[in-house]
């Protein structure tokens, strides 16, 4: 920030309050058992950077499993320069700087550098170590099969959450049910030994630590109530591996859907909404970058779910940028609604600026969880982070600007609920029944 | 505004400029026999209050009309250090320092005071004469039930408007078809009672100075032209209390909507249209605040009713912020379709901030109603449109120093018609006939 | 730019070297046989003027074709002061400044004289030229129906653009149907013969050098893959100029579109799609001011297009301004789609600013067509490319002042891939075959 009006020295002052505290980051991908890279590969293997180079013309063969590492790397760092000018090559930027003392362009001169610098295979523990400090990381949520032993790791930095996407959108394939069955250890075959599986995973969970149940909601999926009677028969031919008619599928998703609403009544998890996307609207592209979304969604269709459990709470996430306002004014009337982070293709600065000066001017600031990173490896969180903290501290100087009566405090305070005080508060730590 | 580039002076030159203007607030929910507050609770049981602190965890229960006045201001304060970050807390700030001399923080000390300096159940018109005359307002627009008499307050000052939400949608109502009779002192039973009893208070309305015929219209909701022979039975079964089907219900409403176009064609009265609310979205939520919005609602809709009745002016308020867009283009293109103001869950900073800059490089500037207070109590039309006036003088600094040409001159300009001179000539004096 | 803090003046420099490029301009609608203006009524007779002045309350008949040209200009001459805020005015500004010496208002005094200095009925070749080099134009892409002979012009300059609305919404036309056989010389009767005679089109276009199909696609179509079988009769029906059930269009519609995807796969040429628009939505309107758009449109309707034809770039424009943040993230997943300028409604300045700003952040440089002017005379193209380019200079300074590592050099380049180098590159010049 080379200008230096008030509004700017205002902002570069927050920023660097901000850098001094804590992340806390309430939704990744990170894996417990290998967080950081112990390749380069895995740093620029991240779906952002593979969807990209495609996109902009390399083949999507050129970074298939079967290639060997070295040359994955090779085939997209060839295309960086095609895409040098997005905020996802500034993450790339700030990571090889940061973590991996690189100055100088991100070019085919620079690969044998990089990959020696990255590869942490043999001090993957101290590498770990090492980003965490730097990174001022205090915990990062973590991303959880249902049938997840949670097991093997700190779960006080490493907060197990449950994604229930399968239980929802995948009991009748004949795999999960075999995964719910094997981790509940219940013979799951109706309605009422799926309950009592699905309580176990609940229970197993939530004595683990975990912090949310959390799905991603497909655009053509109306949360509704569903009743155990019309759900019975089609529940039954799901368990039981038998076809299913469309009319069923829905009657399945909706009765699962509503019933894991209910579990997070009973066990005070918050039900961590990701409201969206269409898997594999590209079934040509790369891995992780096959999906997109409708545009034409809206929370209308969630009120009957907010008003019937009025005691979750419903972190949420949406995908479609023009679609925020419209969460904005939800998280202003509905108590238990609260706008989470800014996800995915509206994980942008100008999207998440825009959004983010609404929330602040529109919804309380003790609802607002401000960012997470849905980082796959460690090195990505701080990036990640200090992206939103620069959009933050710009747009808080403007509002102290604008706003009579606010000060460089009112705009810390703001910030640190939104950072700090509101995700630990909304994911709250559930005691164990 | 701190700040001190070209850009801020210009602003702040332009700001002080219009502070000078009187106020004409062309919508708004003044209750002209109580036009200010007689008490802190009628300041603070604004909705946007209640609603804020109850979404930010205050129970509904404690601002129920049964708890002691001065015991829900209490409830509602000591939320407000949950939501002192929003515009609306800025609103409050405005009031309490402007007319009720109050300095420092709004917390649980300043109640008593507070609630003394608001205190004017014994000089109720003097208060109101002083809050008009240090707002400056010029004329307030009302809004009127169909069966308002509306007697008893100068309508030089507080302007009749006729509300018709509940002629269209609510007409099966026994209350409704009785609240009719009374007021046209016609035995409506059939269409062409219903017809007659309209227009005998349209032009009861039109007599005692009424601007505009105005409407919020649910979103599931399609304008389109009805015809008097497919209505017959339907109106007839409502107006007589019978029972009706969900078509016949839809037949009611279109017809009705279509009438009431009619008169405002036949009596030269602006067809004031609040696009988009869906009323009780959230039912155990306070009151006035439980209505929300879908926002897959679009003006393609709305076509055939513009085309058919093009000697109406349609002012549109539209509430979903990301169906701004389609409103300037409507502006752009439909000489009786002009936009009005920035509504309710739009009535946002950024949100009025991004709209303005588009109305402003797009829709003719004599078409433009900028903006209305929509105030329940005469106190928040001044801060309300204080916002708008600062969010004005930003946008307009801005064009200024972008547009060849543009001078602060040109600027104020702009800003008086918005102001000003268009409320006047688009919501002109009818003359009864 | 009066201010001059580090990023005007950045801003500034950047605008001034952009003012020395080429202009490439990739879609008008320029008639190559009069490109340049004859007579001020061709500037002023531009659809935008024409229906803002009929928006703001000039009627319709001030501007019939029957009307003589010096009255048609002055009855829009006198309601510009109504208009003068818009974005339109400042490019007529630009133009009477730039191409007619004009200084002072746009107002009746002027009028004489403007109409002195646009007259080039006696030199239009010398003014085609100057307007050219003035401009410093290099190439215009043109629209020419499906039976335009592309004779009589420097194709080179004047680059041929199959447009093929007719063809696909119209072929049940008489007219249309003549007008295809003429054009091929084939006697169409059937599917056969109706691809034999598109063929032939196509074959044609590219070898006068066409380098782009285009259609502009109605808010109601959604792409799909047709079968000639169940296309077979309604295809005969239409070509045989015989009744059409709406099914029977519809599967015309579909037809038609997706054999001139195949055609673009099999000639090469990009497609072209221009999503949105509502034809004659206001149909009293002006000539050219008719038509809407509906905000519900999404290009989740396009992935099954966009996935079969991979082989061929999909150049899009969207109508609905708030429909852009999803063109962003399809262009950022699909490989064959990429961003092309900002169109029509969406042309205004702030929302081109908000998209552009996403575009840079989230869309790889070398796939994004910067602008292009839709003119219909040459005099246009400087005043709208000027307006994208202040813009652009603008938000390329903001990014330089926000991106670590970004330079002046860094923000020049991006703006030479948006404006020179990808237009080029992404519709390439066809070899004939």
């Amino acid at each position: 920030m080379s200008s230096s009006g008030p509004k700017e020295s205002l902002a570069g002052n927050l920023y660097q309050e901000m850098l001094r505290w804590p992340i806390f980051d309430p939704h990744s991908h990170i894996d417990p058992h290998r967080p950081a890279a112990r390749h380069f590969d895995e740093i620029l293997g991240y779906h952002y950077y593979t969807e990209l180079a495609h996109s902009a013309g390399m083949p999507a063969s050129q970074v298939l499993p079967t290639v060997a590492r070295p040359q994955r790397v090779r085939n997209i760092v060839e295309h960086l320069n095609r895409l040098d000018n997005t905020v996802q090559y500034e993450w790339l930027s700030e990571i090889t700087q940061t973590f991996l003392g690189h100055q100088g362009p991100l070019d085919l001169n620079a690969v044998d550098s990089l990959l020696t610098q990255a590869d942490h295979s043999q001090n993957s523990a101290a590498w770990d170590e090492h980003v965490w400090t730097t990174s001022k990381l205090e915990a990062v949520f973590l991303t959880n099969e249902f049938d997840d032993p949670l097991e093997g790791w700190d779960r006080s930095r490493y907060i197990p959450c449950l994604r229930t996407d399968d239980l929802v959108l995948k009991l009748h394939e004949p795999k999960t049910v075999e995964r719910l069955k094997q981790a509940s250890n219940i013979d799951v075959g109706d309605e009422k030994s799926l309950r009592l599986a699905v309580a176990s995973i609940f229970a197993h969970f939530v004595k683990c630590g975990a912090r949310a149940c959390a799905i991603s909601v497909p655009t053509d999926f109306v949360p509704r109530p569903a009743t155990p009677k019309r759900a019975a028969t089609p529940l039954r031919r799901a368990l039981h591996g038998l076809d299913l008619r469309p009319d069923e599928h829905e009657e399945i998703r909706s009765f699962v859907f509503w019933m894991l609403a209910e579990f997070c009544a009973e066990f005070q998890l918050p039900f961590d909404l990701m409201i969206g996307p269409i898997r594999n609207s590209y079934p040509a592209g790369v891995a992780g970058g096959r999906d997109l979304f409708d545009r034409r969604v809206s929370l209308a269709d969630y009120h009957s779910l907010f008003n019937h459990f009025s005691g979750v709470t419903f972190p949420i996430s949406t995908l479609s940028p023009d679609a925020a306002p419209e969460l904005v004014a939800h998280c202003w009337i509905f108590p238990n609604v609260v706008p989470n982070g800014h996800w995915w293709y509206s994980n942008i600065p100008t999207y998440i600026e825009q959004d983010l000066r609404a929330r602040i001017q529109a919804v309380p600031k003790t609802k607002q969880i401000g960012y997470y990173s849905d980082a796959y490896k460690l090195e990505f969180i701080l990036p990640k982070f200090n992206m939103y903290r620069r959009i933050l501290a710009d747009v808080l100087a403007q509002e102290v600007m604008r706003k009579p009566g606010w000060t460089e405090d009112s705009a810390l305070d703001l910030a640190r609920h939104l950072l700090v005080e509101n995700p630990k508060r909304l994911f709250p730590a559930v005691r164990s029944t």
